[in-house]
């Protein structure tokens, strides 16, 4: 029987494996934008344009439509096994689809790194004490009050009386309520005898006015965002969010004792669709992917939610309020907001700072008009997440000269103490997360995290992630892997590998030289895990993009790297990073160690402190406000700069004396 | 084959005749309900309580299930025919049924009535000019603006440039923007090459400061609600509209030239769910009914919409926003808010001054962001439609004493100058809508709208709207009857019929006395149309509560009326009414005719004027606040006067000179 939908579409049926779950689509509808609406997490870098090859299903029954796709990564052989690019196929009729663990985004790996011993992991950066003066009403605060009874001889309006009682028991102006609690106000009033708590959002802060007057009593637009009967002041949480390109975080917090409660995190839901911020906005451009982007980041935060709740023991009407930081890309996209032109020059953010949202809007399963908070940023390439973490970290309070430098996909780095700030942004490109390497993956189960050389055999030691056997490499495990192979004469220092080592390990590949890190025999995938020179080309690229953005923002300033007093490290990258070898590739500047810091999550220490002060959002619109942007692109010795970091690690020794003489001495061993 | 909906009910259709239109409803719903929601528009004046007798329908195939029905208006013979209450079946199998014309409620008549020659009509008022000195911005203004193209070195966000060209060209500070418009912005922005024009709402007006300062340049809450493409500022179109419990009317007005463009008007959706006020809030009460009757006020005001869009060649996004005035009840539910306490001691509202609204909150198929102001009102039974009126009258500017009166189920009056407004209110009834008659009805085709004795004959002639075969009385009929039937000794000061007339007109009926106004050979109905002392007793009740209202107001000021310079009457009621019949009977005090005037609907005045001017909402917003309401059942005095009118004229005939001269000089005339 052929069924239909309301526009006469035909309705299809999609069964996929090894779930056996079966989704109705229409016919004609993408198979990949179909397993995703269906929650699959399937991989998808390259934004469904056929290009990586990396969501390979199996049809099982049926046939698929295929697009046509000259470049096609399928083999021959695969076809002949019913293996297709899901996003190449649209669904003309019902089918049994397998989507292979091999296509599937796995779960994030959260604190299951291990480490080297020996290892130089940067220290945390030392917390700041937000909290010991000036007011610090949350953004959204509870008020219990108790109404006097209408009578004939007072029967004013209901809202009127709550206004009225607001200012008489705490002397503030309410002049808003929001539409579905006006609706329900009158029964809740009655059942609560009178006697209720009622949620105030202050969205006019006059932080900018000193810290004095940065609190509810001073705010300029206050509105009434939930009434509940009784006093409920005593209990209050909220969500703090880090919407990251790559993986979201969410955080449960207690707003009364300013405690975080539970957190956890996930990969974006939107990376089926693409790796990084450039091709997610390119998938965006099509009808309707806007939105379907927007659905996939919410429902990845409303799956983190519904864990945190039961978790918890909350349900989500609990949560009071949301603070959410990302990225100009993720927070736009977050906002539904279009997104086109941040990727083209002159590179327009929509719009810096936001205003308070509904969670509705944006389609986060709570109660549709509790308010959300998303971070302003500076710049398109400068967002919400770098305010959030300066804000959160403290430089806007601090005397010292700080470099502030969030290290990911793309690199921010913001320079400057109390006084002044500057930032400037630089596409490393995903190398740092694992992307555009042969063997690259994510710092997910069985990723080589760590790697060093064993003195005695010169053989590569891997250290994996959960300790299983290797399949790839990640981002931390690229840069010590680099260090390791420079320190011992294998990679040189033009970033070529040696080919007079003597060791089969570097050998002739497909495109130039190769080294094997892991012989297949020993590796999970049943391959041997390789780095290229073409890998080492794209990690160059990248190190070289950051440490001269770094160095191109220093000398706007008229300052060197050995004037600062600070430099501090967030993103998850920087979490697990050996410091000592990110300085001897030239990723970080050769300076005293005891300078460098790290924040694991500066956008989500940032968000998770808004909830506890208004102070704190007041804070974060001054820094999005008084942050100078630099744009690299338009710098003329950006360029020059980037060229001379190319080099391992950097063609000027002098900036690295500490790595070259580390160097020299190595090289004295290897000849003694 | 049976269907199932998604939650596994069982899916039903039901055939209408004669349209032969066919829904679909889950087993279990009501049959009312669902011809309602199919766009029938059925007649259930007691809001499907079953008591009315008003809803019903022919079962042609298929049965129905009964609620239990002990006061059951259907006869045995009428249930062999299978007549059923709408509101008392439940669907539980596919059905066909026949709704007759008797059961609908027919297009409202506008202007179709015909008059009487020697009637006097009260004069329409004189207009007010508003316009003539002060700031006079629509609340929602369009600005043209050029913004400057940003390049790398001025690579702002698009939101801070176009609040920044707002300033720089239009000296204002706008801080707010509705997300679905940010969310496009940027590819209108381009597409327009950066030329656009922006609409601004006011919201927070600062007329009370004085009129000078009540400018949109002066508005201390600004918000961008769309942006165009272009200059778009020669056209701005808005819709008014008057939400009456029994008609609601609308109007598209050009904002731009200050003109009416065209209106229209129909039954308010609601009335197939009660008749008046009070059986809507009782109805509203079951779960999901007060969706119901949200709806059922925004369809009929959407119905109107499409036919105006249509006639004025305008499309849905021409209209730039809407304001809207009803009374207490009509504006809470059309907000969709909780009003069962407007019923109840102490009457209290749940608000008597709304936010501004988005169209898309309550229904209205515009743009879904596009503003709606709805009036604001002073107390649950004087509403947002008195003060539009006592705005558009324009009584707030004016130095003579004046009453105003707004006559329907509910009469508000009010009292005052520009110095001082007093209101009230007080319950009518139905009586001078045609309701709680025996041969009432509404004013349509057919209704006995005039009357008079033939002097020669003593016969009645009728006068009917359209000129049809009388089937029914309605309001303004009533009370040319009444003054005739007193005028000509028919009917006695105490409301009683006189016996002694030697009349065949006048005999004995079911409950006593009743005069028949039309045999049933001559009538529409094929029965005789009657008025029964029962009916007299429910008209008397009207007229008395209305005088003793505005007398218990009048006195409660320490004046008398006679020191009233003007009276001012609105309503549908006082289009047609006999003005002096009205003051015969008592109803009207005594003056002389020429200090009465009429406003055909201050409702819709006051909209439309809102609509050219947000000096015109705040001046509403501030009659509101300081009109002074009192509440008549807190008078000791209103009960001894009410008893006293409910004479007629009036026990106390000095109040009623011009009436007792008249009906002695009419008594000689008998006599003679």
């Amino acid at each position: 029987m052929v069924k239909m939908n309301k526009t006469g579409e035909e309705i299809l049926a999609v069964k996929i494996l090894p779930e056996e779950s079966v989704i109705r689509v229409e016919s004609g509808t993408n198979l990949l934008e179909a397993l995703v609406s269906a929650g699959i997490r399937i991989n998808a870098r390259c934004g469904g344009a056929g290009a990586c090859g990396k969501c390979k299903v199996v049809i099982k029954d049926g046939t698929v439509e295929e697009l046509s796709d000259e470049k096609s990564r399928l083999t021959a052989e695969d076809k002949e096994k019913g293996i297709r690019l899901a996003c190449r196929s649209i669904v003309r009729e019902d089918i049994i689809v397998e989507v292979p663990f091999e296509s599937r985004v796995r779960k994030l790996a959260m604190g299951e790194k291990d480490t080297v011993e020996g290892r130089k992991r940067i220290p945390p950066c030392e917390k700041v004490d937000y909290f010991s003066h000036g007011t610090h009403d949350a953004p959204v605060r509870k008020f219990y009050i108790e109404l006097a009874e209408p009578s004939l001889q007072d029967n004013s309006g209901d809202l009127t009386r709550l206004f009225g009682a607001l200012h008489r028991e705490h002397g503030i102006d309410v002049r808003e309520i929001d539409l579905p609690v006006l609706r329900i106000l009158p029964g809740i009033l009655r059942e609560a005898e009178w006697k209720v708590t009622a949620s105030i959002l202050c969205e006019g802060t006059n932080c900018e006015k000193g810290a004095e007057n940065c609190s509810i009593k001073n705010c300029s637009n206050l509105s009434i965002v939930r009434v509940e009967p009784g006093d409920t002041t005593a209990s209050q949480f909220a969500l703090a969010v880090d919407v990251g390109t790559t993986s979201i975080h969410v955080q449960i917090v207690d707003v009364v004792n300013r405690k975080p409660v539970c957190k956890s995190a996930e990969y974006n839901g939107q990376t089926a669709f693409g790796e990084d911020v450039i091709s997610r906005i390119v998938y965006s451009l099509k009808d309707g992917h806007l939105e379907q982007l927007q659905r996939a980041a919410a429902r990845t935060i409303n799956e983190l939610l519904k864990e945190l709740l039961g978790e918890a023991g909350l349900t989500a009407s609990d949560i009071s309020f949301i603070t959410a930081a990302g990225n100009t890309t993720m927070t736009q996209l977050l906002a539904g907001i279009n997104s086109k032109h941040l990727r083209e020059a002159p590179y327009v953010p929509t719009v810096n700072a936001l205003p308070w949202l509904k969670a509705e809007d944006i389609g986060i399963d709570v109660e549709p008009n509790t308010p959300v908070y998303l971070f302003p940023g500076v710049a398109s390439y400068v967002g919400g997440d770098i305010v959030s973490g300066i804000m959160g970290f403290g430089l806007a309070r601090m005397d010292e000269l700080t470099l502030y430098l969030d290290l990911g996909t793309n690199g921010e780095v913001v320079v400057g103490n109390k006084e002044w700030m500057m930032t400037a942004s630089c596409s490393a490109g995903p190398a740092f997360e694992g992307g555009g390497l042969t063997c690259g993956m994510r710092a997910t189960l069985g990723a080589v995290q760590d790697f060093f050389m064993d003195p005695d055999t010169k053989e590569p030691v891997v250290i994996t992630i959960g300790n299983k056997k290797p399949i790839g490499v990640c981002g931390s495990g690229v840069i010590t892997i680099l260090a390791e192979l420079l320190r011992f004469g294998i990679l040189q220092q033009n970033g070529k590998l040696n080919p007079d080592t003597g060791s089969d390990r570097v050998r002739e590949g497909e495109s130039g030289l190769e080294y094997v890190l892991v012989w297949k025999e020993k590796s999970g995938s049943g391959e041997d895990i390789i780095i290229t020179e073409a890998d080492l080309d794209n990690i160059l690229r990248a190190k070289g993009a950051v440490y001269a953005g770094c160095a191109s923002l220093i000398k706007q300033v008229g300052l060197t790297f050995d004037m600062l007093q600070k430099v501090v490290l967030t993103g998850s990258f920087g979490n697990y990073v050996d410091i000592r070898s990110a300085i001897t590739i030239g990723l970080l500047p050769d300076l005293p160690l005891d300078v460098y810091c790290f924040i694991p999550n500066g956008s989500l220490l940032g968000a998770r402190l808004a909830a506890f002060s208004c102070a704190l959002t007041g804070e974060a619109e001054q820094i999005a406000k008084s942050m100078t942007n630099i744009e690299l692109s338009e710098d003329s010795t950006f360029m020059d700069g980037y060229m001379a970091a190319m080099f391992l690690p950097h063609t000027d020794t002098s900036l690295f004396p500490t790595v070259s003489a580390e160097l020299e001495k190595l090289k004295e061993g290897y000849k003694s």
